[in-house]
Protein backbone atom coordinates (compact mmCIF):
# COMPACT_ATOMS: atom_id res chain seq x y z
CA UNK A 1 0.00 0.00 0.00
CA UNK A 2 1.28 3.59 -0.71
CA UNK A 3 -0.48 5.62 1.89
CA UNK A 4 1.69 8.01 3.57
CA UNK A 5 3.29 6.86 6.78
CA UNK A 6 3.20 7.91 10.36
CA UNK A 7 4.53 7.72 13.85
CA UNK A 8 3.45 8.74 16.83
CA UNK A 9 6.26 9.77 19.49
CA UNK A 10 4.37 10.49 23.46
CA UNK A 11 7.11 12.36 25.97
CA UNK A 12 6.50 11.79 29.53
CA UNK A 13 7.64 10.08 32.93
CA UNK A 14 3.97 9.80 33.66
CA UNK A 15 2.66 7.35 31.52
CA UNK A 16 6.29 5.05 31.36
CA UNK A 17 5.70 5.48 35.39
CA UNK A 18 1.98 3.84 35.34
CA UNK A 19 0.62 7.04 36.11
CA UNK A 20 -1.01 8.22 33.51
CA UNK A 21 -2.53 6.56 30.49
CA UNK A 22 -1.58 7.76 27.34
CA UNK A 23 -4.93 7.92 25.00
CA UNK A 24 -3.51 10.23 22.50
CA UNK A 25 -1.82 7.46 20.42
CA UNK A 26 -5.18 6.00 20.55
CA UNK A 27 -7.13 9.10 19.17
CA UNK A 28 -4.56 9.59 16.65
CA UNK A 29 -4.34 6.42 15.21
CA UNK A 30 -7.91 6.22 14.77
CA UNK A 31 -8.26 10.65 12.95
CA UNK A 32 -5.00 8.72 10.81
CA UNK A 33 -6.75 5.78 9.48
CA UNK A 34 -10.24 7.71 8.26
CA UNK A 35 -7.46 10.43 6.73
CA UNK A 36 -5.57 7.62 4.56
CA UNK A 37 -2.73 8.04 6.71
CA UNK A 38 -0.81 4.76 7.78
CA UNK A 39 0.03 5.27 11.28
CA UNK A 40 3.19 2.50 11.27
CA UNK A 41 4.90 3.03 14.55
CA UNK A 42 4.51 4.27 18.16
CA UNK A 43 7.31 5.06 20.92
CA UNK A 44 7.01 6.51 24.11
CA UNK A 45 10.18 8.03 25.89
CA UNK A 46 10.98 9.50 29.14
CA UNK A 47 11.68 13.68 29.83
CA UNK A 48 15.20 12.93 28.81
CA UNK A 49 16.37 15.03 25.94
CA UNK A 50 18.92 12.22 24.61
CA UNK A 51 16.29 9.80 24.57
CA UNK A 52 13.68 12.50 22.71
CA UNK A 53 15.79 13.56 19.91
CA UNK A 54 17.34 9.72 19.25
CA UNK A 55 13.63 8.61 18.92
CA UNK A 56 12.65 12.06 16.56
CA UNK A 57 15.93 11.74 14.77
CA UNK A 58 15.01 7.85 14.25
CA UNK A 59 11.40 8.24 12.94
CA UNK A 60 11.57 11.81 10.55
CA UNK A 61 13.96 9.86 9.04
CA UNK A 62 12.01 6.52 8.32
CA UNK A 63 8.35 7.74 8.08
CA UNK A 64 6.19 10.69 6.33
CA UNK A 65 5.65 12.28 8.98
CA UNK A 66 6.01 12.60 13.24
CA UNK A 67 3.58 13.58 15.59
CA UNK A 68 4.50 14.00 19.11
CA UNK A 69 2.94 14.50 22.37
CA UNK A 70 4.03 16.23 25.40
CA UNK A 71 6.42 18.34 27.19
CA UNK A 72 5.36 21.37 25.93
CA UNK A 73 3.99 23.26 28.92
CA UNK A 74 5.77 26.03 31.46
CA UNK A 75 7.87 23.95 33.71
CA UNK A 76 11.38 22.77 34.07
CA UNK A 77 10.61 19.04 32.86
CA UNK A 78 8.85 20.28 29.46
CA UNK A 79 12.04 20.16 27.16
CA UNK A 80 10.05 18.83 23.75
CA UNK A 81 10.75 21.99 22.10
CA UNK A 82 14.32 22.50 23.03
CA UNK A 83 15.20 18.82 22.36
CA UNK A 84 13.23 19.01 18.53
CA UNK A 85 15.20 21.76 18.11
CA UNK A 86 18.13 20.26 19.24
CA UNK A 87 17.32 17.10 17.14
CA UNK A 88 16.98 19.19 13.76
CA UNK A 89 20.26 21.47 14.47
CA UNK A 90 18.25 24.78 15.07
CA UNK A 91 18.31 27.69 16.60
CA UNK A 92 15.56 28.04 19.64
CA UNK A 93 14.89 31.17 21.35
CA UNK A 94 11.42 33.38 22.77
CA UNK A 95 9.59 34.04 19.36
CA UNK A 96 7.81 37.01 18.92
CA UNK A 97 5.02 35.60 17.20
CA UNK A 98 4.17 32.97 20.13
CA UNK A 99 4.91 35.51 22.79
CA UNK A 100 2.20 37.46 21.04
CA UNK A 101 -0.48 35.39 21.33
CA UNK A 102 0.53 34.17 25.25
CA UNK A 103 0.80 37.76 26.02
CA UNK A 104 -2.86 39.18 24.90
CA UNK A 105 -3.98 35.61 26.17
CA UNK A 106 -2.65 36.44 29.78
CA UNK A 107 -3.35 40.16 29.96
CA UNK A 108 -6.99 39.29 29.16
CA UNK A 109 -7.55 37.23 32.09
CA UNK A 110 -5.53 39.51 34.30
CA UNK A 111 -2.67 36.67 34.92
CA UNK A 112 1.18 37.63 35.42
CA UNK A 113 3.06 36.82 31.98
CA UNK A 114 5.93 35.23 34.04
CA UNK A 115 9.61 33.62 32.66
CA UNK A 116 7.69 30.40 33.20
CA UNK A 117 4.79 30.92 30.88
CA UNK A 118 7.32 32.54 28.29
CA UNK A 119 8.93 29.38 28.05
CA UNK A 120 5.85 28.60 26.28
CA UNK A 121 6.84 30.63 23.47
CA UNK A 122 10.06 29.00 22.71
CA UNK A 123 9.91 28.05 19.02
CA UNK A 124 12.47 26.67 17.03
CA UNK A 125 13.87 28.18 13.67
CA UNK A 126 11.72 27.82 10.90
CA UNK A 127 9.09 26.16 12.83
CA UNK A 128 5.59 27.02 11.63
CA UNK A 129 3.11 27.08 14.82
CA UNK A 130 0.35 25.01 15.36
CA UNK A 131 -3.09 26.78 16.78
CA UNK A 132 -4.46 25.97 19.88
CA UNK A 133 -8.29 27.22 20.57
CA UNK A 134 -8.71 25.98 23.49
CA UNK A 135 -5.40 26.97 26.03
CA UNK A 136 -3.70 29.23 23.31
CA UNK A 137 -0.05 28.01 23.81
CA UNK A 138 0.91 26.74 20.29
CA UNK A 139 2.42 23.77 19.35
CA UNK A 140 4.30 24.29 16.06
CA UNK A 141 5.71 21.98 12.81
CA UNK A 142 9.37 21.46 11.72
CA UNK A 143 9.99 19.67 9.06
CA UNK A 144 7.77 16.59 8.92
CA UNK A 145 7.68 16.58 12.59
CA UNK A 146 4.68 18.44 14.55
CA UNK A 147 4.64 18.82 18.11
CA UNK A 148 1.36 18.96 20.19
CA UNK A 149 0.59 19.00 23.97
CA UNK A 150 0.00 15.92 26.10
CA UNK A 151 -3.10 16.94 27.90
CA UNK A 152 -5.65 15.25 25.82
CA UNK A 153 -8.26 18.01 24.56
CA UNK A 154 -5.73 19.87 23.86
CA UNK A 155 -3.89 17.09 21.83
CA UNK A 156 -6.75 16.78 19.61
CA UNK A 157 -7.71 20.60 19.46
CA UNK A 158 -4.00 20.22 17.76
CA UNK A 159 -4.88 17.38 15.38
CA UNK A 160 -7.84 18.94 14.15
CA UNK A 161 -5.32 21.68 13.16
CA UNK A 162 -2.67 20.15 11.74
CA UNK A 163 -4.50 16.68 9.95
CA UNK A 164 -6.67 19.34 7.34
CA UNK A 165 -3.24 20.43 5.69
CA UNK A 166 -1.79 17.17 5.26
CA UNK A 167 -2.34 14.54 1.80
CA UNK A 168 -3.51 11.26 2.84
CA UNK A 169 -4.30 8.27 0.54
CA UNK A 170 -7.15 6.56 -0.31
CA UNK A 171 -9.01 5.71 3.21
CA UNK A 172 -8.51 2.72 4.77
CA UNK A 173 -11.84 0.88 4.77
CA UNK A 174 -12.38 -2.05 7.37
CA UNK A 175 -15.41 -4.89 7.44
CA UNK A 176 -15.42 -7.44 10.31
CA UNK A 177 -17.12 -10.56 10.74
CA UNK A 178 -17.93 -11.77 13.93
CA UNK A 179 -18.30 -15.05 14.82
CA UNK A 180 -18.31 -17.90 17.62
CA UNK A 181 -15.72 -20.10 16.82
CA UNK A 182 -12.38 -20.27 18.35
CA UNK A 183 -9.43 -18.64 16.01
CA UNK A 184 -7.85 -21.92 16.47
CA UNK A 185 -10.59 -23.65 14.50
CA UNK A 186 -10.78 -21.06 11.48
CA UNK A 187 -7.01 -20.19 11.07
CA UNK A 188 -6.23 -22.50 8.10
CA UNK A 189 -9.14 -20.61 6.38
CA UNK A 190 -8.16 -17.40 7.41
CA UNK A 191 -4.60 -17.76 6.17
CA UNK A 192 -5.65 -19.25 2.76
CA UNK A 193 -7.71 -16.58 2.17
CA UNK A 194 -5.09 -13.50 3.25
CA UNK A 195 -2.95 -15.11 0.81
CA UNK A 196 -5.55 -14.88 -1.80
CA UNK A 197 -5.83 -11.31 -1.16
CA UNK A 198 -2.41 -9.65 -0.46
CA UNK A 199 -3.76 -5.97 -0.73
CA UNK A 200 -5.48 -6.91 2.06
CA UNK A 201 -4.73 -7.18 5.70
CA UNK A 202 -6.98 -9.40 7.97
CA UNK A 203 -6.80 -9.92 11.26
CA UNK A 204 -8.26 -11.69 13.83
CA UNK A 205 -9.35 -10.72 17.45
CA UNK A 206 -10.46 -13.80 19.85
CA UNK A 207 -12.68 -12.88 22.55
CA UNK A 208 -14.67 -15.04 25.08
CA UNK A 209 -18.64 -14.64 25.55
CA UNK A 210 -20.56 -16.28 28.26
CA UNK A 211 -17.62 -18.79 28.72
CA UNK A 212 -17.50 -19.91 24.96
CA UNK A 213 -14.64 -18.42 22.23
CA UNK A 214 -15.43 -16.60 19.20
CA UNK A 215 -13.08 -14.77 17.16
CA UNK A 216 -13.64 -11.03 15.23
CA UNK A 217 -12.20 -11.03 11.61
CA UNK A 218 -11.10 -7.76 10.50
CA UNK A 219 -10.61 -7.05 6.64
CA UNK A 220 -8.79 -3.65 6.43
CA UNK A 221 -7.71 -2.06 2.80
CA UNK A 222 -8.13 0.61 0.58
CA UNK A 223 -10.24 -1.23 -2.50
CA UNK A 224 -14.22 -2.14 -1.29
CA UNK A 225 -14.24 -3.99 -3.96
CA UNK A 226 -11.73 -6.98 -3.37
CA UNK A 227 -12.70 -6.46 0.69
CA UNK A 228 -16.39 -7.33 -0.30
CA UNK A 229 -14.86 -10.53 -2.48
CA UNK A 230 -12.99 -11.06 1.03
CA UNK A 231 -16.06 -11.04 2.69
CA UNK A 232 -17.95 -13.10 0.77
CA UNK A 233 -14.90 -15.91 0.61
CA UNK A 234 -14.76 -15.85 4.31
CA UNK A 235 -18.85 -15.82 5.03
CA UNK A 236 -18.71 -19.14 2.18
CA UNK A 237 -15.31 -21.15 3.62
CA UNK A 238 -16.11 -20.37 7.77
CA UNK A 239 -19.72 -21.30 7.85
CA UNK A 240 -19.42 -24.67 6.21
CA UNK B 1 19.46 5.77 39.65
CA UNK B 2 20.37 2.72 39.15
CA UNK B 3 17.33 0.53 39.15
CA UNK B 4 17.14 -2.19 36.27
CA UNK B 5 15.73 -0.34 33.02
CA UNK B 6 13.37 -2.40 30.81
CA UNK B 7 11.15 -1.83 27.55
CA UNK B 8 8.06 -2.74 26.07
CA UNK B 9 7.08 -3.71 22.75
CA UNK B 10 3.18 -3.86 21.81
CA UNK B 11 2.76 -5.78 18.40
CA UNK B 12 -0.53 -5.38 16.06
CA UNK B 13 -1.92 -3.98 13.42
CA UNK B 14 -5.03 -3.40 15.70
CA UNK B 15 -3.74 -1.03 17.79
CA UNK B 16 -1.98 1.07 14.94
CA UNK B 17 -5.18 1.60 13.03
CA UNK B 18 -7.21 2.38 16.32
CA UNK B 19 -9.35 -0.55 16.59
CA UNK B 20 -7.88 -1.66 19.71
CA UNK B 21 -6.75 0.18 22.47
CA UNK B 22 -3.30 -1.03 24.16
CA UNK B 23 -3.68 -1.25 28.03
CA UNK B 24 -0.98 -3.85 28.57
CA UNK B 25 2.07 -0.81 28.53
CA UNK B 26 0.18 1.14 31.50
CA UNK B 27 -0.42 -2.43 33.31
CA UNK B 28 3.17 -3.19 33.13
CA UNK B 29 4.02 0.66 33.67
CA UNK B 30 2.59 0.06 37.16
CA UNK B 31 3.78 -3.72 37.88
CA UNK B 32 6.81 -2.60 37.37
CA UNK B 33 7.43 0.59 39.07
CA UNK B 34 6.10 -1.06 42.09
CA UNK B 35 8.70 -3.98 41.99
CA UNK B 36 11.38 -1.43 41.58
CA UNK B 37 12.20 -1.51 37.68
CA UNK B 38 12.26 1.66 35.57
CA UNK B 39 10.07 1.46 32.29
CA UNK B 40 12.37 3.48 30.22
CA UNK B 41 10.58 3.06 26.45
CA UNK B 42 7.78 1.88 25.07
CA UNK B 43 7.15 0.86 21.26
CA UNK B 44 4.53 -0.16 18.95
CA UNK B 45 4.96 -1.94 15.64
CA UNK B 46 3.02 -3.16 13.09
CA UNK B 47 2.86 -7.07 12.50
CA UNK B 48 5.88 -7.18 10.28
CA UNK B 49 8.40 -9.23 10.74
CA UNK B 50 11.14 -6.92 9.91
CA UNK B 51 9.78 -4.02 11.88
CA UNK B 52 9.31 -6.84 14.83
CA UNK B 53 13.02 -8.07 14.50
CA UNK B 54 14.52 -4.50 14.22
CA UNK B 55 12.49 -3.27 17.48
CA UNK B 56 13.41 -6.36 19.26
CA UNK B 57 16.84 -6.17 19.02
CA UNK B 58 17.48 -2.42 19.23
CA UNK B 59 15.33 -2.75 22.94
CA UNK B 60 17.32 -6.09 24.27
CA UNK B 61 20.67 -4.14 23.52
CA UNK B 62 19.36 -0.59 25.33
CA UNK B 63 17.55 -2.15 28.48
CA UNK B 64 17.85 -4.73 30.82
CA UNK B 65 14.56 -6.45 30.35
CA UNK B 66 12.54 -6.26 27.46
CA UNK B 67 8.38 -7.28 27.57
CA UNK B 68 6.45 -8.13 24.32
CA UNK B 69 2.90 -7.97 24.07
CA UNK B 70 0.98 -9.56 21.19
CA UNK B 71 1.15 -12.25 17.89
CA UNK B 72 1.33 -15.58 19.38
CA UNK B 73 -1.84 -17.22 18.52
CA UNK B 74 -2.78 -19.30 16.10
CA UNK B 75 -3.39 -17.09 12.74
CA UNK B 76 -1.09 -16.18 10.13
CA UNK B 77 -0.35 -12.95 11.63
CA UNK B 78 0.82 -14.08 14.63
CA UNK B 79 4.37 -14.27 13.84
CA UNK B 80 6.23 -13.19 16.85
CA UNK B 81 7.42 -16.32 18.01
CA UNK B 82 9.28 -16.37 14.75
CA UNK B 83 10.46 -12.83 14.41
CA UNK B 84 11.72 -13.32 17.98
CA UNK B 85 14.09 -16.42 16.66
CA UNK B 86 15.21 -14.46 13.76
CA UNK B 87 15.96 -11.94 15.80
CA UNK B 88 18.02 -13.60 18.06
CA UNK B 89 19.89 -16.12 14.86
CA UNK B 90 17.98 -19.29 16.31
CA UNK B 91 15.93 -22.49 15.13
CA UNK B 92 12.70 -22.55 15.94
CA UNK B 93 9.81 -25.35 15.94
CA UNK B 94 7.03 -26.90 17.33
CA UNK B 95 8.94 -27.97 20.86
CA UNK B 96 7.67 -31.34 22.68
CA UNK B 97 7.55 -29.36 26.24
CA UNK B 98 4.90 -26.85 25.00
CA UNK B 99 3.10 -29.36 22.52
CA UNK B 100 2.27 -31.83 25.23
CA UNK B 101 1.22 -28.78 27.79
CA UNK B 102 -1.61 -28.01 24.44
CA UNK B 103 -2.13 -31.42 23.36
CA UNK B 104 -3.93 -32.24 26.89
CA UNK B 105 -5.49 -28.91 27.07
CA UNK B 106 -7.32 -29.40 23.54
CA UNK B 107 -7.74 -33.32 24.57
CA UNK B 108 -9.54 -32.62 27.61
CA UNK B 109 -12.09 -30.44 25.78
CA UNK B 110 -12.54 -32.25 23.38
CA UNK B 111 -11.22 -29.95 20.34
CA UNK B 112 -9.14 -30.79 17.59
CA UNK B 113 -5.35 -30.23 18.00
CA UNK B 114 -4.59 -28.77 14.68
CA UNK B 115 -2.20 -27.45 12.44
CA UNK B 116 -3.05 -23.74 13.27
CA UNK B 117 -3.51 -24.67 17.20
CA UNK B 118 0.33 -26.86 16.95
CA UNK B 119 1.81 -23.36 15.63
CA UNK B 120 0.74 -22.30 19.65
CA UNK B 121 3.63 -24.69 20.47
CA UNK B 122 6.62 -22.72 18.15
CA UNK B 123 9.08 -22.16 20.63
CA UNK B 124 12.42 -20.82 19.74
CA UNK B 125 15.47 -22.74 20.55
CA UNK B 126 17.18 -21.85 23.94
CA UNK B 127 13.50 -20.18 25.47
CA UNK B 128 12.12 -20.85 28.71
CA UNK B 129 8.13 -21.45 28.71
CA UNK B 130 5.99 -18.81 30.42
CA UNK B 131 2.98 -20.31 32.41
CA UNK B 132 -0.23 -19.12 31.29
CA UNK B 133 -2.95 -20.15 33.50
CA UNK B 134 -5.76 -18.54 31.79
CA UNK B 135 -5.81 -20.22 27.82
CA UNK B 136 -2.89 -22.43 28.25
CA UNK B 137 -0.53 -21.73 25.06
CA UNK B 138 2.65 -20.46 26.89
CA UNK B 139 4.52 -17.56 26.74
CA UNK B 140 8.60 -17.54 26.69
CA UNK B 141 11.60 -15.54 27.79
CA UNK B 142 14.55 -15.73 25.34
CA UNK B 143 17.55 -14.09 26.73
CA UNK B 144 16.30 -10.75 28.39
CA UNK B 145 13.14 -10.85 25.99
CA UNK B 146 9.90 -11.70 27.40
CA UNK B 147 7.34 -12.51 25.20
CA UNK B 148 3.90 -12.49 26.05
CA UNK B 149 0.29 -12.68 24.52
CA UNK B 150 -1.79 -9.96 23.86
CA UNK B 151 -5.35 -10.62 25.41
CA UNK B 152 -5.05 -8.11 28.55
CA UNK B 153 -5.79 -11.10 30.92
CA UNK B 154 -3.26 -13.61 29.60
CA UNK B 155 -0.78 -10.71 29.13
CA UNK B 156 -1.35 -10.01 33.02
CA UNK B 157 -1.22 -13.48 34.32
CA UNK B 158 2.02 -13.82 32.61
CA UNK B 159 3.50 -11.08 34.11
CA UNK B 160 2.45 -12.25 36.97
CA UNK B 161 4.07 -15.71 36.23
CA UNK B 162 7.78 -13.91 35.53
CA UNK B 163 8.01 -10.81 37.40
CA UNK B 164 8.91 -12.56 40.71
CA UNK B 165 12.25 -14.31 38.95
CA UNK B 166 13.17 -10.57 38.15
CA UNK B 167 15.65 -8.97 40.42
CA UNK B 168 14.38 -4.92 40.96
CA UNK B 169 16.15 -2.19 42.93
CA UNK B 170 14.57 -0.37 45.33
CA UNK B 171 10.86 0.50 44.77
CA UNK B 172 9.79 3.85 43.06
CA UNK B 173 8.09 5.97 45.95
CA UNK B 174 5.89 8.92 44.73
CA UNK B 175 3.79 11.55 46.58
CA UNK B 176 1.29 14.16 45.01
CA UNK B 177 0.82 17.30 46.10
CA UNK B 178 -2.52 18.69 44.97
CA UNK B 179 -2.83 22.51 44.23
CA UNK B 180 -5.44 25.20 42.74
CA UNK B 181 -2.65 27.30 41.40
CA UNK B 182 -1.42 26.98 37.47
CA UNK B 183 1.49 25.26 36.11
CA UNK B 184 2.31 28.74 35.23
CA UNK B 185 2.46 30.18 38.25
CA UNK B 186 4.38 27.64 39.96
CA UNK B 187 7.07 26.58 37.83
CA UNK B 188 10.12 29.23 39.02
CA UNK B 189 9.56 27.34 42.49
CA UNK B 190 9.27 24.09 41.46
CA UNK B 191 12.49 24.46 39.16
CA UNK B 192 14.37 25.23 41.92
CA UNK B 193 12.98 22.37 44.17
CA UNK B 194 14.08 19.63 41.53
CA UNK B 195 17.37 21.52 41.08
CA UNK B 196 17.66 21.13 44.65
CA UNK B 197 16.45 17.53 44.60
CA UNK B 198 18.70 15.89 41.75
CA UNK B 199 18.17 12.42 43.16
CA UNK B 200 14.46 12.97 42.89
CA UNK B 201 11.88 12.94 39.54
CA UNK B 202 9.50 15.69 40.27
CA UNK B 203 6.55 16.25 37.08
CA UNK B 204 3.38 18.38 37.11
CA UNK B 205 0.42 17.72 35.71
CA UNK B 206 -1.98 20.67 35.14
CA UNK B 207 -5.94 19.96 35.37
CA UNK B 208 -9.18 22.27 34.96
CA UNK B 209 -11.93 21.50 37.40
CA UNK B 210 -14.76 24.29 37.34
CA UNK B 211 -13.27 26.25 35.13
CA UNK B 212 -10.30 26.89 37.55
CA UNK B 213 -6.66 25.67 36.93
CA UNK B 214 -5.01 23.39 39.08
CA UNK B 215 -1.65 21.46 39.39
CA UNK B 216 -0.59 17.72 40.45
CA UNK B 217 2.78 17.94 41.51
CA UNK B 218 4.38 14.25 41.60
CA UNK B 219 7.52 13.95 43.59
CA UNK B 220 9.42 10.26 42.84
CA UNK B 221 12.51 8.36 44.09
CA UNK B 222 13.62 5.59 45.66
CA UNK B 223 14.54 7.66 49.12
CA UNK B 224 11.71 7.79 51.27
CA UNK B 225 13.49 10.76 53.42
CA UNK B 226 14.57 13.10 50.91
CA UNK B 227 10.68 12.67 49.30
CA UNK B 228 9.48 13.83 52.34
CA UNK B 229 12.01 16.64 52.60
CA UNK B 230 11.18 17.74 48.75
CA UNK B 231 7.39 17.81 50.01
CA UNK B 232 8.23 20.10 53.22
CA UNK B 233 9.75 22.89 50.42
CA UNK B 234 7.09 22.38 47.65
CA UNK B 235 4.50 23.38 51.00
CA UNK B 236 6.67 26.01 51.69
CA UNK B 237 7.43 27.42 48.46
CA UNK B 238 4.30 27.17 47.36
CA UNK B 239 1.90 27.85 49.93
CA UNK B 240 3.21 31.63 50.23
Amino acid sequence: MSNPTAAMLVIGDEILSGRTKDTNTNYLAKALTEAGITLTEARVVSDDQGAIVAAVNALRAAYDWVFTSGGIGPTHDDITADAIAAAFGVHIDVRDDARALLAAHYAARGMEFNTARQRMARIPDGATLIDNPVSIAPGFTLGNVHVMAGVPSVFEAMVASVLPHLTGGPPLMSQTLRMMRGEGDIAASLGAVAAEFPDLSIGSYPFQSNGAYGTNIVVRGTDGAQIDAAMVRLNKDLSA
